[in-house]
C-alpha cells in the first residue's frame, strides 16, 4: 500500500489552498487534498492522527536541522578564532578596563577568551539539539487513544527522533524555550565580539579594523570613513536575538492539553532566530577571518599613558619593601595624577619622588616597566585547549 | 534642472544591487547609479546630503503612513465595540474575577471597557506618529555643515514633516521607542479582548463563539471541535509585539552621532511589527463583529452558583440590619460554603439560618436576588461616552 | 601569618562603610579596613589582587550555593508531582485544546506530563550550576600579572570552584546569562502548572482548587469567594521572572577587559531571580500537596458535551467500515453540530443518522463511548519513568 | 460619625498582620482591624467597597506622587542640561559616526541633543502621569452594585484623581504599562548619556570625564585609573528599566473583570521602576553638572585624522568645481586612504595631487580645513529653544 500510496500522491500546493480557503485548516487540507489522489486508500491516510502528531515531529525536524547546521558554522568560527588567538599570542596589547587603560596583556588572549565562550556555546548547542529532537504520534491529547505508542516509536525512528515520554496534543514547549534561549546566549556571545571590534576600530584606537573590500564605500557624504558597519549590525542583530528568548518563554504555559497561540509566535522565531544566529555566526566568522590587526598601533597605544599602565607592579613593589598598601597606594597614585596631568612619563615622576627614592633603587624601579612580565602566563593558559 | 532629472531619472533596482554590491553601501550605489542616468547634473544630485538625511527622512515617512493606516483601523475596531457593547447593553452576565464568578455585570459593559481602552489607544496612536512626524536634512553630524536649515525646511514641509530640533546624523531614536511601545500597547489591549473570548469560548462557559466559517474545521482528528483559533493566534502575535519594544528600547542609546546598529534591527521591527498589529486590528474586528454571543447561556451560568453571586448584597443587607462587618460576614460565608457543597440555593441556606432569620424576613431577602439591579447604573456608563 | 590576621581581622560593616564614602570603592573600603586591623600583615592582605578576584568568585559560590538551594526544592517538588501523578493515575478527566474538549485522559497523565518538564528542569539547573562553578583570581585583565595561576588554582580549590580558563577582569557573563535564562525557563514550568490550575477552578469547571485555609477570605466584598490568588501570584512571578533573562544576556557583552554595568544589573536580578525562583518552587509544591481534587466534578464535566468527545472514535469506525476519510468526518462533523445545538446525545443522534445506521450496529457504535478506552496506556507511559 | 472614626482608629501593624495570618487577605484584615477599634460604626467601615476600589486607587495615587517627584527631577536635568549646553556652545569637538571622526561639531551641540531628548520626556512623563490619575469606586465589578457612582466622583476628587471611565474590579492595566513604558524611554535616554561620556572618557579619547571624588579609588589593584563607574552603573540600570516594561504589557490582559497576577509583578515593578529612575535622574544630574570637560583634548582629538574630517568639504569643492559626485568622490577617497596610510596631512596629499591642482588654488583649498564652518549654524538651532 505504502508504494501505491507514494504513487499516486503529490504535493499540489495550489490544490491545498484552496481547500484551506473552505476549511480554515491547513492539516486538513493537506489529508483531504492527498486524499482525493490516493482514492481508496485514503482511508487509512492520517488514521488516527491529530494536526499536531505531523506538525510538532516536522517542526523538530526542522529544529534539529538547523541547529546542526548552526553548529557546524559555529565549530568553523571556533576554528577561526583558535587560529587568530594563536596567531597574536604574543602580541602585547593593553588591556582595557571601563574602557580605561589598565594592564598589558597579548591580543592573542582576548581573541582566546572569544574561543573559550564559543566552545561553551558549542556545548550549549548540542544540548540544545538534544533537548529539541523529540517528536509525537500520541493523538489529540497525548494518550495514544487511536495510535499505539509501538506505532510512535517506529515512526521516530526513521526520522532519527526520540518519543516524547508525556506529550499533550504537543511536545512541550519548554524545550523550544530551551532552544531559543541557547541561541540568545550564541548572539550575546557574538555581540561581545563585535563590540571590541567596534571599539578598537575608534579613530583614537584604530588597533583593528573590520575588512573593508577595495571599492567599499564608508560613507555617502565622507570620502574619508571605514565604519566598522558589519559589526554594528552584529550587534543590533543581537538585540532582536534576545527579542525572540521572551516570546519563547512565554510559549510554555499552554492552555491545558494545547492552545494554538504559541503557533503565530513560532511562525517569527522559529525561521527568524535561527536564520539571524547562522548570519551572525558566518560573518562574525568572515570579520574574524579577515580582520586588519595593527601591531604597530598596539604597542603605541600601550605607551599612551606614559607608563602608567605599570602602576599596580610598582604598587607591590612598595609594599615588598615594607610600606603598607595603603602608604604604598597614596604615593603611587599621588604620582600617577601627576602623570594623568603632565607630558612627562610616570617613572619620571616616581624618580623624583622622595620616598620612593629612599625605597627603591632606579634600576629596580625600572625593570618594572616590562611588557613582556604580563605575557609571562600565556603558554599556560593556552595549554588548558592544547590538551583537548 | 528638475525636470530635466525627472525625466531622465528611473529606479532600476537591478543597476543599483551591481553597484552595491562592490561599494558594500545601499545610498552610495542609488545615488552613483541615478547619477550615471542624469549625467552632468548628476553633480547636484545628494549635494551636501548624508545618507541618513534621504533615510531618515524617508524612514519616518513610512512610519507615519503606517501610523495613519492603523489608526484608521483602530478606529473601525473602535466603531465596533461602540456598537457591540450598545447591543448587549442590558444583557445580563456573570462578572468574573480570579475566574470565579463575582457578581452579574452587563455583557455590554465588558464590551464597553475594551471600546474605552481602545480610545485611549487611539489617542497614544496619535501622538505617537505625531512624535515620529521628523525628518532631519541636516548632515553628516547634524549641524547643517553643507546644507543650511532652510533646504531642510522647505523640503520637509513639502514631505509633510517638521525638521528634527536636534539631529545627529539621524533622527533621535527614542522617538521610535516610543512608537514601538505604543504599538506594544495597542497590541496588549487586543490580546486582553482576544483572552477574554477564549475564556467564554470554553467548552464550559460556552458564552461567546469567534466566527466559525461553513465547511470549516476543527481538528484535523475530532470533528466535534470549535476552537478559538483566531483569538488564540492575536495571544501569540500580542507576545510577538511586546518583544519588538525592547530592541526600540537599545537603539536609543547609539554611540555619539550615530552608530548603524539600529538599523539591522529596524528591518525587523518596522515592517513586521506595524504589520501584525496592522493584522491584529483588522482580524480583532471581525471577530467582534461576527461573534456569535449566546445571550442564553449567559443566563444560564449567571444561576450557576445558585444564588452565591448575590452574596454582597446580602452581607451589606445583614449590615444594615445592625451587625457588624465582621459578624455579617461570618454568617455569609458560613452559608456561602455550605451552598457549594450541596445542591441546594444560597437563599434556601439563608432562610433557614437562624440568625439571619432574626434579622431579615423573607421577602427582604429574596428582593436581594435580583439581576437587574446589577445594572441600575450601566447608561450611567455609557452616558460617559455618548456626550462624545 | 594566616591565624595572626584572623584573630586580629574582624567585619566591621560601620568603618568600611565609613572608608567607602570617602573612596567610593568598596573592596578597596574593605581592604583598608581590615589594613588597620592586621597592622603591618596588610602588607600581604590582597597582594596582587584586583577586587574582581574576590567579588566575581564570591559571586559565583553565592549562586552555586542558590542554585543548590533551587536543586533541592525542585527535586521535592519532582516528589510530590511524581506521588500526585501516582494517586490520580487512573481518574478520568477531559481533555481540553484551545479551551473545549478534546478526548478524555487521566488526571495523572497531566501531572505526569508536568513531573516530566521539571525532571528536564532538574537536569537543566544541574547543568546551570556547573556553569557558574567557576572563580577567577587572574589580575586586573585575566593574565595572572602579579598572581601566578597556582594560587589561583589552591584557592579555588578549598572553594569547590574551578578556575575560569580563560577570564578578563570578570568571569564571562556568558555564564551567568546561561544560569538566569535556566531559571527563566523553571518559573515557566511552575507557570504552567499554575494556569492549569487557574482554569480547573474557574466556577464552570472546579475540578480543583488550590489549598483555601479555614478563615481564610477570598474577597473582602463578596464572602462567596474561593479564588486561586496563589496560581495567579505563580503567574505573575514568572513575567518577572522572564523579564530578568533579558538584562542578563545584555550583560554578555562588557566592553573590553570588562566595565561594570554588569554590576548594578546583578545587584537587583540576582538575589531577585534566585529568592523569587524559591519561593515560586516551594509555593508550587505546596499547592500540588494539598489542592482539592475533585473526581467527581471530572466525570460530570467529562459527560458535558454529551460525547461528543468520542467523535474520533466514531470517525475511525466509519472509515473502518469502509468510508473514505471525508465521507466519515462529514457524517461525523453534522451529527456533532446538531448535539451543540440540540439537548440531546450525540449517540443518539448518530443513532437516528441513516448512513451511520447503515454501517454501523448500536451496539458496536455504544462500545466507542467508553472512557477507559482513553486510559488503556497511561501505564505504559509512567514505566517510561518507573525504571529511573 | 467620620470624626468618631478618625479618633479611635489607628494603624496597628502587628494587628493587622495577625488577622492577615489567619484571613490570608490584607484589605479584610485592614478592615476588620479598624473594625475593633471603631466599635460600633465599623458597620459602615468599607460598606459597599470591594478591596481593589481601595488599593487601586491608592495605587493610582502612589504612581502619580512618584511621576510628580520624576518630574521635577528630570526638570532639573533639563536645567542643567541647558546650561551645559550654553556653556560648550561654541567649543569645538568631532562628531563621530560608527565611533569613528566624521565632521567637526560642537560639544554644546551634543549636550543640546540630549536637553532636546529629555523635553521630549517631560512631556511624555506628563502624559503618563496623566494617564495613570486614574482611580476606581465602582465594586466588585465596576458596575456600581453597591456604592453609586456619586460617591466615587466625591472621593477621588478629595485625592486629586478622576473616575475610571469603564473600570473591571481594578483600573485597567493599559494606563500602567503606558506609565512603565514612558519610564523605561527616560531611561534609555539616560542611557545615551551615559554611554556617550563613557565614550568620551576612555585613555584614548579623554575629552570628559564623570566627577572623580578626592580621595576616591578607581580600582584596588591599580592607583592610575579613573574610571566612568557612575556611567557604567546609569547603563546597567537602564537595562532593569527595560526589563520593566515586559512584564507591565503583560499585565495588561487580565482574565474577566481581573485576576491578579498583575500584583505580584506590580509589587516589584511599582517601586523598583520608580526608584531606580529617579536615581538615574538625579545621578546624571549631578553627572553632567560636575563632570570635567577638557577642551583643549577635544581640539587635540579633531585634528587627529590629519584634516580628513574636512573631506565631504573637499569633495563638494570639486563637484562645484565641474567635476561629477563619483569622480570628485574617487579623488577624495584616493586622498584620504593615502592619509590614514602615512604621516602626512590630508591637505598636503591633496596639494600633491595633479587632479586637483587643476581644479582648486591651493588658497582655496586651504579654506576648506577651518572647524567655525561648522558650528555657523549652531546659534540657529539654540534659537528653537530660546523662544520657549
Amino acid at each position: 500500500m505504502t508504494e501505491r500510496v507514494r504513487n499516486k500522491a503529490r504535493i499540489d500546493v495550489e490544490l491545498f489552498k484552496k481547500i484551506e480557503e473552505r476549511t480554515n485548516h491547513d492539516v486538513v487540507a493537506f489529508v483531504e487534498g492527498i486524499g482525493t489522489m490516493i482514492g481508496e486508500d485514503s482511508r487509512f491516510f492520517h488514521y488516527g492522527l491529530t494536526s499536531s502528531d505531523v506538525l510538532d515531529t516536522a517542526n523538530s525536524l526542522a529544529l534539529v536541522e538547523a541547529g546542526k547546521i548552526l553548529l557546524d558554522a559555529l565549530k568553523k568560527l571556533c576554528d577561526v578564532l583558535w587560529n587568530t588567538a594563536n596567531r597574536y599570542r604574543y602580541t602585547p596589547t593593553i588591556g582595557r578596563t571601563h574602557g580605561v587603560h589598565a594592564e598589558p596583556t597579548s591580543f592573542g588572549l582576548k581573541v582566546l577568551g572569544w574561543y573559550s565562550e564559543m566552545k561553551r556555546n558549542v556545548l550549549r548547542l548540542e544540548r540544545a539539539i538534544e533537548e529539541v529532537s523529540y517528536g509525537k504520534i500520541s493523538g489529540a491529547v497525548g494518550n495514544y487513544a487511536n495510535v499505539p505508542p509501538e506505532v510512535e516509536e517506529r515512526a521516530l525512528s526513521y526520522l532519527g527522533l526520540k518519543a516524547e515520554p508525556v506529550s499533550t496534543q504537543v511536545v512541550p514547549r519548554d524545550r523550544h524555550a530551551h532552544y531559543l534561549a541557547t541561541l540568545g546566549i550564541i548572539a550575546a556571545g557574538i555581540e561581545r565580539i563585535a563590540v571590541e571590534i567596534r571599539h578598537l576600530q575608534r579613530t583614537e584606537v584604530l588597533e583593528v579594523e573590520e575588512p573593508f573590500k577595495e571599492g567599499q564605500r564608508g560613507s555617502s557624504a565622507m570620502p574619508h570613513k571605514k565604519n566598522p558597519i558589519t559589526c554594528e549590525r552584529l550587534t543590533g542583530l543581537s538585540r532582536m536575538m534576545r527579542a525572540f528568548v521572551e516570546p519563547a518563554l512565554e510559549n510554555v504555559a499552554l492552555w491545558h492539553e494545547r492552545d494554538i497561540s504559541h503557533s503565530s509566535v513560532e511562525r517569527y522565531i522559529f525561521p527568524d532566530a535561527t536564520q539571524t544566529l547562522y548570519y551572525m555566526i558566518v560573518t562574525a566568522t568572515k570579520v574574524i577571518r579577515d580582520m586588519r590587526v595593527n601591531e604597530e598601533k598596539m604597542k603605541k597605544n600601550l605607551n599612551l599613558t606614559k607608563g602608567l599602565v605599570f602602576s599596580q607592579r610598582v604598587l607591590l613593589k612598595l609594599i615588598e619593601k615594607g610600606l603598607t598598601r595603603k602608604e604604598a597606594y597614596d604615593i603611587v597614585q599621588r604620582n600617577a595624577l601627576k602623570t594623568w596631568e603632565s607630558e612627562k612619563h610616570f617613572l619620571e615622576h616616581l624618580l623624583e619622588d622622595e620616598e620612593v627614592k629612599k625605597l627603591v633603587a632606579e634600576e629596580e624601579l625600572r625593570e618594572l616597566f616590562d611588557t613582556s612580565y604580563y605575557l609571562r602566563y600565556v603558554d599556560r593558559i593556552f595549554e588548558r585547549f592544547e590538551k583537548e
